[in-house]
């Protein structure tokens, strides 16, 4: 799966999954917990934010992990019919082995 | 496409694409997105900030590309009939191929 | 005690202790608390948060430890009908021996 | 055109324009703008802040350019019957060529 | 008098003096105080927080000191029927002699 | 003109100007001005604040200079009949030539 | 004068002078000021704050000066039947001569 989005600093473009593929992999968020995260495969990773000698900081997450991620902050896209969602690097929770 | 605006430290000038364009290029912006971003072409670049140490920090975005932005923190410009908008490199949420 | 998730930067992935366990360690968190710290298993640590220079800040927790931390933070998952908590490192109190 | 004024740290001493004047050059600030931008003539430049290591910043902006400027964060005053601004380097948009 | 709890970064461990005792060393808070601070012993201290550089920033209390300290931003713990504090060494006020 | 204030870090003690100095300057404040500044006579300057490394950052305004500063964030003391200002140098606008 | 307790970091002891003082030395705070300062003498001074290099950085006011202070930010103490104040040194707006 690509796509034409090439993110910038430390972002993930980031295929959501759906409620279904949520039950499959075994993970289920409660209704009631305070900051729901989701749960979504990574399509591209900018190149890295850069410190304070201009140097790339790199980024912990690789095209093709699963990854659980705090949805606010992200930006939602739709290209050509699909949703994706825009997050940055430090929003991520945790990757899904 | 060329403009008498030079922008400073890491901002960009920005001809802002009409809705049409948006469709054509397969990207679409679903209207109940929280925070809808914004797609347009690149005609002008700041030379970057500076560091901690008074050295440009390079701005990762050239004339010409198509980005997606975040239009929250820009700001709208009218030249010769034209809208213009003057955003940060860091409101740049990808590059679009 | 092991789980799928890999959790990033300085984060943690936890398994709540039941309040019965609380009361057995012999540590009791009063009712009328206006924080109340929550008790835990440490079930995977996050390699660290990078410093300015791009190095890892070593995290001060291990695997297998039981320790005192601040809900609020905390995002609640729950992994094959159990419960977890994935805390940042900086929200752990004390460790317990 | 010269000023008794000179500004410390990254100010600007600036001569607003007429909104007669941002018409003949062509650029126009459209009345629905959510940020009005303002246009004027640099008269005074401050020596520029100080890093963390005590040496001066460059300030980008040279006396004699126009420039576009957020009016907000700016300090009017009078000086002998005409209208200044002392606004901050930082709240330069553009230099208009 | 030593506590099973391993303090993280630079937090203390503090045993809350009674009331009694705050009159019997001289020490009183006037009821009126706007932010009323508390006297207590330390029973542990953490091994202080990291640097920039990854060092450890030494903590300027030590255990078995009487310390005056603010009571916002303590969790309260209670261990085998005693009350404790967890304190940030930056919230201690001043060590009683 | 002396006083028996020794200003600490960047502040400056500041002898405030009557409305009618004002405009014997030239400089005029508009009273619909959304933030006023003031004009007035520096009389002690403070050794500056210490940087990172706890070296003196040198203070841009000397004993003896009028300044235009905005009187938000300064402290008002009567000394033996006399009004002054206490300020902080980076409240300081313009110096008056 | 002395008094058993030992301030951390840039903490100050200080002994409040009474109104009547105030009025002998020549300083006054207007009624009406916005924000007004006390002034007191310096009995006791923290070792400094620690900067980024885990060094002390000198505090600028010694034991037996008499300070113009800011009250905000400061912590009401009682001992032995006498009110001090503990308070951060950079809250301390001169020295008074």
């Amino acid at each position: 799966m690509s796509i034409a989005l090439t993110p910038l600093e430390d972002k993930l473009i980031i295929k959501v999954s759906e409620p279904e593929t949520q039950t499959a992999s075994g993970l289920y968020i409660p209704d009631n917990a305070k900051e729901k995260p989701q749960q979504g495969e990574v399509l591209a990773v900018g190149p890295g934010r850069r410190d304070d000698k201009g140097e790339r900081i790199p980024v912990d997450v690789e095209v093709g992990q699963h990854v659980l991620f705090s949805k606010y902050g992200g930006t939602e896209v739709n290209y050509k019919g699909e949703d994706y969602l825009i997050v940055a690097a430090r929003d991520i929770l945790a990757i899904l082995n």
